[in-house]
């Protein structure tokens, strides 16, 4: 079993009341700058800032109530936790959120205002999934993975279903990979609705694992590296890239630099504040590593949550 | 002569064209945290990120040819001059932009962008008065003010007028006060549509020129001091308190760190880029200037040209 469009048509139905339809928006300026037509879907204002609140809202509503009402819990250090800790207290459920102890203020601040049970743990994906696996034991909840759990992967494709319900007609889509949880979801959407449509992920080269695995046709995991787009350090999940592996056309790497002057073009030009990961897209048009000449292109905007006091450009 | 409804309505079909139709956001965390619902028109995200697009590009398209052909002419340390630039050259005519000498960067960069002539100045109104007069006697062309001329309030009043369209039922709109071009357009577009809708006013209190005027009954001219908001520095004009004070309501000061942080509350919120002059209404409703509970609240946010380099809170 995996995801298909009737599930992510279904995840739809089953989160629009949670979720905010989010506008697609345009700028001239860019269009000029880059001589094509894009249309940027901004998660941005989604619920707690980013997409995750449609794939964590779906897992949470797709739950019997039996199970669900011994909770949920997830590791998270950043817009998961609060999607699912949002998502729980909506259903009425305990959520456990296990974060990393110098996991950022705001995040916790975020996760903390939905009422989660936040457990901290060392900073290691081993610490991570440890505490998350102690407490899934002891609490009888139901582990809410970021991107390797296919009710995830069905809610984060409503957001480019909704787009091409907006925009029909898109020659291509770019969205930016780390877990690969949205870009399952928005390949398999946009494929199943638009069988001519290209699916591009970009992924910055400082965590080219979905890249590698890509050009080599088998799973690799890579050291994490440091990179600004701090959403995109997870390696790829493996039921994500069996489904990336089928649907997606390409996957191309941009610089750091790269990322962070696309974000601070797009703050300047379109007045939108996006996270560094959100700004990968548009990177990779800039970095020219995508053709997109005369295409009418959708661009996923993951989020907006930043750090107002740690601008990278300052 | 006076602006009234037809002229904006007419200034409306005269502009639209060129401009953007502004969408309405909302957002359910300061809903709560006012305690009203608030109703944010987003000017940022208008053509030169200001709603000054409006009355520069209705004075502009409403000159006779003749009267076009010799160019036009404004001073403008800010958004108005990129306006008028702009404005010209959509309709194909020269602009003459005169600028203080201490101008931002990057206002200076967005009227040469549009192809005008700059004339710089010493950072003085007398200087930039007289420059600008030397440049209508040599050219012919004519004087685009940026609020003491009826085309740019009326094209001004445009921005509510398409807020009422959207949102009807609206109980109050505020708006800062400046020169008073939005104010004065605002005000007789809101009363004219909706009569028992209230137009209260949110100025500096560094600044509090407009503020000091409508309890006195009369015109005081401050001193200008430094204010965050620096599009509303400039002290309210004759023709435009004569209007404010037949149509507006009421006029509130606010604080400067009141200021800084709506800014920053909207950012972090509702992750839109604004300018300082943007976030004063917002900062009248935390500092409880105003009574906004349970009422339905149009907000003009006014534009969103910041420097990322100098953020007030860094």
């Amino acid at each position: 079993m995996s995801i298909d469009l009737d599930r992510i048509r279904a995840a739809h139905e089953r989160i629009r009341a949670y979720i905010k339809r989010t506008p697609v928006m345009t700028s001239s300026r860019l269009d000029e700058a880059s001589g094509a037509s894009l249309f940027f879907k901004c998660e941005n204002f989604q619920k707690i800032g980013a997409f995750k609140a449609r794939g964590a809202t779906n897992a949470v509503f797709s739950l019997d109530d039996a199970i669900a009402r011994r909770g949920v819990a997830t590791h998270s250090s950043g817009n998961h936790g609060a999607a699912v800790a949002r998502a729980a207290r909506l259903r009425g459920i305990p959520a456990h959120v296990v974060m990393p102890s110098n996991s950022a203020k705001v995040k916790v601040r975020a996760v903390e205002s939905y009422g989660a049970h936040i457990l901290f743990c060392e900073p290691t994906e081993e610490a991570r999934e440890a505490a998350c696996a102690d407490v899934v034991k002891k609490t009888g909840a139901t582990l809410i993975h970021s991107f390797d759990n296919e009710d995830v992967m069905a809610g984060q494709g409503t957001a480019v279903m909704e787009l091409l319900e907006d925009v029909p007609d898109l020659d291509l889509v770019i969205c930016p990979v780390g877990g690969g949880g949205l870009l399952s979801g928005t390949a398999v959407a946009a494929k199943s609705m638009r069988p001519r449509i290209k699916v591009i992920a970009a992924e910055p080269e400082n965590v080219d694992d979905a890249a590698q695995s890509f050009r080599a046709g088998r799973l690799i995991q890579t050291e994490k590296k440091l990179t600004i787009a701090d959403g995109l350090r997870t390696n790829v999940g493996a039921p994500n890239f069996a489904i990336i592996q089928r649907y997606v056309d390409d996957i191309v790497i941009v610089s750091e630099e790269a990322i962070i002057s696309a974000m601070r073009t797009i703050w300047e030009t379109m007045k939108i504040i996006i996270e560094p990961s959100a700004a990968v897209p548009y990177a990779a048009i800039v970095e020219r590593k995508i053709d997109v000449a005369g295409k009418r292109v959708g661009i996923i905007l993951t989020g907006g949550n930043v750090d107002l006091n740690a601008l990278p450009w300052t």
